[in-house]
């Protein structure tokens, strides 16, 4: 019998990570310990979302870290002062929380070294996305090579791979291959504006995105829009 | 004249930490914002520490952050079901915090790109210490690569860099840095099992390694020892 890849999956509930979550736990089979961060996001209503998606897309527990990134400030989904824009922004957007998937995904790496999990799982990727620098290939690699060196287990030769399976997706391709995986969009929420009941505002980036990725895979839109 | 540089300190109130503000802050001159990381720790006696030590040492303003480490475990500092050994561990010992300083620097990091600052500071040293992964040069050489490609800064050409001035110092050395720079180390707890009031246990590897600094030094130990 071979032993099961055991995984941290950086999960939001939003699109991207309910496919990468479905990916790695039913396409790859690995064991996938979810992990979520409640960061004082204005978007908090992702959090329950996540609690309740977790474990219906594979997860096999699900664990939620808090950081105070609203104490530092400086993007419009950690400092309430700063309007969340709408679709359409060009170079890098207000939207973008510093050092933010660098946190994540050092986070993820302290819980994998803990759980002596091979991989990490994000669902970033870098075509239809927003233009922040931390959504790159290269600064995957370069998360990858500092893992490498970073912990006890890859110092002893047992590094923690990053695996970012939508890197290279057009979120159309994201769509197709999650719903070939049994996701339903319905249940997911990017909106950087949720409102408490998880609704998309329909306006933002994230949401725009979003229904172009649904429009150019010709798939309904099977979002829940608050207007 | 001469803007001067801005620089986030990682800042616990041990002996490393606060030779490292002295020397960014007295010796270089730089703005120095003090960061200390509330992780759940076993030793939270240093909170208070390094509240009170920030801006004796030259701080512009210092800053808490938390980060529920405890809640994923895996080490002596932030189980405590695991006790702290004594002194004289070998290897990598059980009060390595699992990527406990990629976590500390990712989130300076996300501070420094908020105060657009343009260095960091950390005190880890790669001579007198504890066998910590993440305190080692190629460790930080590491981290550096990945600030300067994750960042919003960093794609505009301004990457942050991150400043180890410790790194090849032994403690005494460290030590006698310090005292040049007129850091009162009595003012100081690097234990990591210190009680309430800051006092040191004088057992544990953090203790033995400033004891013998201090020996190494030919200086009178003015640590305050709970026994």
């Amino acid at each position: 019998m071979t032993l099961a890849n055991r995984a941290v999956v950086l999960f939001s509930g939003g699109l991207d990570s309910t496919t990468t979550l479905a990916i790695a736990a039913r396409e790859r089979e690995v064991e996938c310990h979810a992990l979520t961060i409640d960061y004082g996001q204005r978007h908090r209503a992702e959090i329950p979302v996540a609690e309740r998606l977790a474990r219906k897309y594979g997860a096999r527990d699900h664990r939620i870290l808090h950081v105070d990134l609203d104490r530092i400030g400086g993007s419009a989904l950690t400092d309430p002062a700063i309007a969340v824009p709408h679709g359409g922004s060009q170079g890098i957007p207000i939207t973008y929380v510093p050092a933010r998937n660098t946190i994540f995904l050092a986070l993820a790496l302290g819980w994998a070294e803990t759980l002596d999990a091979q991989e990490i799982f994000i669902g970033v990727n870098a075509v239809d996305f927003s233009g922040y620098p931390d959504c790159r290939p290269e600064f995957i690699q370069s998360f990858a090579a500092l893992a490498a060196c970073a912990t006890k287990a890859g110092v002893e030769g047992r590094p923690v791979h990053i695996e970012a399976p939508l890197l290279n997706c057009s979120k159309a391709e994201i769509i197709r291959k999650g719903l070939d995986l049994g996701v339903d969009y319905a249940d997911t929420v990017s909106c950087y504006a949720a409102n408490a009941s998880g609704l998309a505002c329909g306006l933002c980036d994230a949401c725009c995105i979003r229904r172009n990725g649904f429009l150019e895979a010709g798939i309904p839109d099977p979002t829940r829009y608050a207007a």
